[in-house]
């Protein structure tokens, strides 16, 4: 018996993962709301308290899937760039733009949750991350190597940064950023003038 | 009778403009609610819509303010900068993290407001963001005196968005982010490599 209630409450899971995640992606995270997700899963208001603690760890588990969806398309645009530190650079800053474009609803939602103050993010979170800064360590490292690891991983925040702001601006319509159709030949000046 | 009219009704817009931007500071943009400000400003929650037309026209009220504070701010900062261009681009992004963290629930705002899709932002807006981009356009034309307007523009909105995501990462606790403690050296550091 117990089997059987941990299957369904993992089935259950599962599926609230994935209906979250479509309406994430739909409707964006600040209208997601708990009566819809029952909704769509076909279960009571309650059960969705008894699988997540709140709303919100049901949105950290659709960012871990998003983060490993991120992470599988710059890797894979690494696989195909040259061996050229900065032009691996500037591939992976590219497929960064493409995700978010292509995911834009729940590539905000991985840095529009809600972080009670003061409080670390998760450990998953942080491996994620640590992953996707890995591979931007890398070509760093070429680049300059007379870094240390604790300067070449400030350089890697603040490099991801920028890009991240590039990216963000410029896909929000904000007039304050570069227009989409510029945004990947302004991500790439940036970059090379980086390693100049 | 007409004039005591137009009066109070100035006198009720500042009023409003004033507690919204109290009430932003305070708690946040999403936290913002019609029905508080009119307990503010001890009027009916259907004045505030005979002065204006609905709660966001009233937070871009608030946000006409926050530029030109935000732009006074950098003026000041650039009128005691060094000659030198790059460190007149360092010494305003320097300043842009110091308003950023002082102001920061109004600077998000400035971000946050919604938008309607497709919908340019109104033209004071574009006013305001022109005259920061103009202070960072100087400095520009002397680095790359070879780009024509156009290239500097677009350079411009992506050294913008540059600062500005690793500003925004970096107040915002987000584990991806720059740490407080390094923000200006690291904008120091990006922006000492593009002159270079």
């Amino acid at each position: 018996m117990a089997g059987k209630v941990q299957a369904r409450r993992a089935a259950l899971r599962d599926a609230l993962i994935q209906h979250a995640e479509q309406r994430i992606e739909t409707d964006g995270l600040k209208n997601l709301r708990a009566r819809d997700l029952a909704k769509d899963a076909g279960c009571a208001l309650g059960a969705i308290y008894n699988v997540f603690g709140d709303l919100n760890d049901l949105v950290l588990a659709v960012n871990a899937r998003s983060f490993h969806a991120l992470g599988a398309q710059v890797a894979e645009a690494l696989a195909d760039a040259p061996q050229d530190a900065t032009e691996q650079l500037i591939v992976m800053s590219h497929a960064y733009h493409r995700f978010a474009a292509e995911n834009f609803n729940t590539w905000r939602a991985l840095f529009d949750i809600e972080r009670p103050a003061g409080q670390a993010a998760p450990d998953w979170y942080l491996q994620e991350m640590g992953q996707l800064f890995a591979y931007i360590d890398a070509p760093l490292s070429v680049l300059f190597p007379d870094h240390d690891a604790e300067k070449r991983a400030l350089l890697t925040k603040a490099l991801f940064s920028s890009v991240h702001g590039i990216v963000l601006l410029g896909l929000d319509e904000a007039s304050a950023g570069v227009p989409a159709a510029q945004l990947d030949e302004m991500i790439s000046l940036i970059l090379s003038h980086l390693a100049s």
